[in-house]
């Protein structure tokens, strides 16, 4: 079964993680996974995809969000090269998180995944409500 | 905060989840990882993009997946109106496992989840490996 041509479905790349037959950190739609894990964390990409923000700007963006979970979100997506610190010259130093390059490249996935859901919604008419 | 106009992103449909301030399970990003959450979810997906399935083909294809996690996967995706079971007429009864249209619609979802982390991977060679 581990053939790479087995199987292999048109249109994906020619990677043998197309013929994985078990779950495996590598595979690129794990990483993906991966990334976007978490609670809140595809909020705080959203809020990024938006323009770059200052610690103060997401914590108000995202009221309900703890300072432990954000400072938590940030590191995780800093650790994934999502999102980077940059720290402004000047008095007050000024850090701002921005998006990386491979971080702006996730508004195609959230917005395959909108797609998705919110067509899936339309077959349960009560999940379109605006949450309360 | 909850105004649907301020900060809307040009490209998102307008519907208020746009806006959501906090995790909710009925915004469409949500109930997309919702419905491809858990270990071999995405590889059982991945199977059926290929074709129907017996359950004793879905078994021989990854093999390290117990019974009882494919059933529960499986279960998983009816609930969510993925995968529907299909019972065949004549004797014995057959039963295969296919994607609902629904479901048929993840195959460009997967493909975005994959492509973002094959771009990932090209940072990290190390990940490129394939599986042992």
């Amino acid at each position: 079964m581990a053939h790479r041509t087995v199987g292999h479905r048109p249109g994906l790349p020619d990677d043998p993680h197309t013929s994985v037959t078990a779950p495996t950190p590598a595979c690129p739609v794990e990483i993906t996974l991966a990334a976007l894990h978490g609670r809140w964390t595809t909020l705080v990409i959203r809020e990024l995809l938006r323009g770059d923000r200052s610690y103060s700007e997401l914590r108000a963006a995202l009221p309900a969000l703890s300072d432990k979970v954000l400072s938590d979100r940030l590191a995780h997506l800093a650790e994934a090269d999502v999102v980077h610190r940059d720290r402004r010259a000047g008095w007050p130093p000024r850090v701002r998180y921005a998006l990386t390059d491979q971080g702006r490249r996730l508004g195609p996935v959230l917005q395959a995944l909108w797609d998705w859901g919110a067509d899936a919604t339309v077959q349960e008419p009560g999940l379109r409500q605006p949450p309360p």
